[in-house]
């Protein structure tokens, strides 16, 4: 960590600062230049927060160096972690076609079901509408699937959904972004053997999701596929949109495979095609799609 | 619901937009402009999403004329809901202040307990870092507060710990914004009587935080207070900020008691002095702060 | 435009709204619902702005039912304009590879320059400090372009730099997003005959880009290529994005060429190369880069 | 500028940085972590921009460690500029009440003029028509004021209508969003007299409105104002909002006054009285707004 210190600092809060560090376990350098003080923190950063550096007096930024993330970043591993359920490889170079269980198409490489799913508007209708139907509708897709010997990657919302889909034989557990803030069921998930795939909620950036993947990876399970479905955009009438910077980003900065969830995206003005290609183009593993046929490769190698 | 259909819509896509809506229930009313025809479809138009409509064949757009809620709307209600938890009255007029239960302050109007925070980093060293700690924690939390007369808030952050904070006597639940997608959650928070605070978060406007308020009224708890912690911001050292607008808003339309919770929000731009001038000058019924002094009112009457 | 009206309207605002339509030179046909009474404003709603309507009583929501522009709309004309200058055709199926001019590389379709550029850092130290050194570099950009039979766009940043343009024979006048909002300058380029390009600012939404082009072309010059060159991102790092949502959308909406501007989009984590492609996946009939080798096609057809 | 190098950065890439440092007129200072190499540059790091570093190879970040502004900034000036202009004092501890010319209000301590407006919409119909009619309305408004003993604040549009602004005697030049990236308007009135308001526009952060403020105090104009006038927000209906947030921290950061203009950010849902308490609890020194009666001051000091 680097601690920049204000330009009136008094060499007291210079003291004060690095003894905060030493008493952490670090070691500090003290470099005076001609308008402000410079502090490098050696050692291991990730025991402390910039904030509580800030909050010491003389101190006008404290910098990371460090990123949170150790077992998921390319430092540590530079190849792609290659994941394989059934047959199909996420992260082996091919990029997987996922589709969603209710279009019924047989030809995608892996399926998406989503029996948890309870609509956002209160006056909806549902049908299926308890626990019981919920489970027997995936167990049906499960073992249709199966039958295909095609994997099957089913949508927890909720942790006491873990077991059931695991009894389903689910092949993959996929946890919307909503649950990107649940850290006691990221630790359930992380003590499982079973591939995850972790998206990231709308707000989130893409340092967030690390640290999740990350967590995760602690605990022990080191099958994590990142899952991109959708940030917040400016467009009154639609307002999300496929994040490729981020499908960009994380595939440069970690070694585990990344999909895209365009199920949702898609609207009057941004065809699911266009999603696709786009997703495509910005390097994502596998994409999950409710599109009626199988899409054509349309990048040339 | 007001449908506009695409200039060059044919007759028979008119027709068929009517026979859909006439399908749910509602009825059609066409009216054809110079440029554009329109179908006003009148009824209950909740049963339907525009999605549905503009996949139709030459719909251009699809346009809500109802909101999703209708319980919390000030237009089933004009008056302010007032709830009040030992002799402190969320909506009634009087801002109240509630404190971080870890400053220890005594003069606040209300206390405000989060046992179950797990830091989002994934080295951070953590304590009582069992839930049984956390529980007896929250439960001395609680003892103290009630000997005093002043009722407590506790954030849950998983559907498992509904029923420890209640058990310990917490007067008021309050769920935070990554529970708002958590449909299952707000079942079981909606058949109690607890009050409730529901909490938008980072990437939510105004309107989804409203029909997620909505969903639980429906299953029969009207105790909810709306709770505002942070939005997204622009500036990168500061990722989030308080949503001054967002409290405006909701208190306009709906009857709901609105908080905020600053204790996360203040940094050294942004000190929490003024985060709870600025949440007042919004309007807010009561204000979450971790300050060591209670705040003087500030406003003129 | 379509007038809802509050729940509680009283009969005499509905009355107002009508003739105030009507004093607007537009019909008004009132439908009373059980929830809502609804007014249609029949007629050209350009002439007002809904914030006029909805700051009278009773009125809940104003809803424009047409658009802002016409000319430029694909509803006025259903072919794709092309635009086509030294035999560069923009919109005419082909992708056109656009160079900046510094890169000095010879194969583009076509040249981009920028000789007014100055550094946003007020202590950066800057070359061809002076008006006419700018003026001499792009008069040497353009004759090497037209020996080579190769058209130069040419990026003004202020009014009075459009005259020396033109006296260079720029073939292309090129307004950065920092013009958006001024419609004078917007009046002298659309009362000329050369081809221009119009590009959106961080900020702005496909609707004003697209009212922007339509005043230019209201002044006569129809010869107008919409041009996409960042827009906001939440990375702390990287503030802009490539917008290709806005580049979907715009070429669904209008029959202008859309070209992307990436020279100052890449950064570490997204290299020029990955924009280039998902540019090219949104569909842009043009992409302005700094690529030192032409990039290969990678779309199959 | 503190420059971290990649954990797998060969030898030759650290010196190659060390050369590069030194090559622009500063020190290098490398210090060997375990996990990383960090290079302090030393003296005035302003004459280069981080991404020159960050394209070297070994390079991982390069992060600045003073701003780009200096005169502004209160590191150089403890005490708040005040700039008085007839009689009213702009930072001098008593917040303006400014109001626009076309309300006609005569109890506010400056007027605002906006003679050069144009409507943004291609179709709406539009009065005074001609410049000439601009700068007739605009004296009539500035003699009206003077004789009353009251300061105009005249907001220019373009460069050219500097000159007919100071001809008619505004007091201070309102610089809007817009002109934010205009280097070359920003250099002439840099090299004026006359107090300026710089806004920034909706997609600005903090530091790009101070290191334009930077610009104009750069070039010898002292008297500059901040202007806060709406950023952006996600409610799809009021895309803009007051930025409470970065008026609290530029005054934090700057001595320079700083006003907020709520004119255009009021809507249904947003009243411009409770705009005006958001910009008075942030701080702001004067408010622009069009209020029909002078508010009365809320908060008790």
């Amino acid at each position: 960590m680097i601690i920049v210190m204000q330009k009136q600092a008094s060499p007291e809060s210079v003291t004060r600062v690095v003894a905060f560090i030493r008493s952490k376990g670090l070691q500090g350098h003290v470099s005076r230049g001609e308008e402000r003080t410079i502090i490098g923190a050696v050692g291991d950063e990730r025991v402390f927060h910039p904030n509580e550096l800030e909050s010491l007096p003389g101190v006008e930024r404290a910098i990371r160096v460090l990123n949170e993330w150790r077992i998921i970043s390319r430092e540590s591993q530079a190849d792609n972690t290659v994941i394989t359920v059934r047959g199909a490889s996420f992260g082996g170079g091919k990029r997987l076609d996922i589709v969603a269980a209710d279009v019924g198409r047989q030809d995608a490489d892996v399926v998406f079901a989503d029996p948890f799913y309870m609509p956002a508007r209160p006056y909806a209708v549902t049908e299926h509408s308890n626990e019981k139907n919920h489970i027997r509708a995936m167990q049906a897709v499960v073992a249709d699937a199966h039958e295909r010997g095609k994997p099957v990657m089913v949508r927890i919302r909720d942790v006491r959904q873990i077991e059931s889909a695991l009894a389903s034989e689910a092949d993959v557990l996929y946890l919307g972004g909503e649950l990107m803030s649940n850290r006691t069921l990221q630790d359930e998930v992380g003590r499982l053997n079973t591939p995850v795939v972790l998206c990231k909620d709308k707000h989130h950036r893409a340092d967030e999701w690390l640290v999740a993947a990350e967590h995760i990876a602690l605990r022990g399970n080191h099958h994590i596929i990142l899952g991109e479905a959708g940030t917040l955009s400016f467009e009154p009438d639609h307002p999300y949109r496929l994040d490729v910077d981020a499908i960009v980003r994380v595939r440069k900065i970690s070694h585990l495979p990344v999909i895209a969830n365009i199920t949702r995206l898609w609207h009057g003005d941004m065809p699911q095609e266009v999603l696709y290609r786009l997703a495509e183009a910005a390097g994502a593993d596998g994409i999950v799609s409710s599109l009626a046929a199988r899409p054509v490769m349309r990048l040339a190698d």
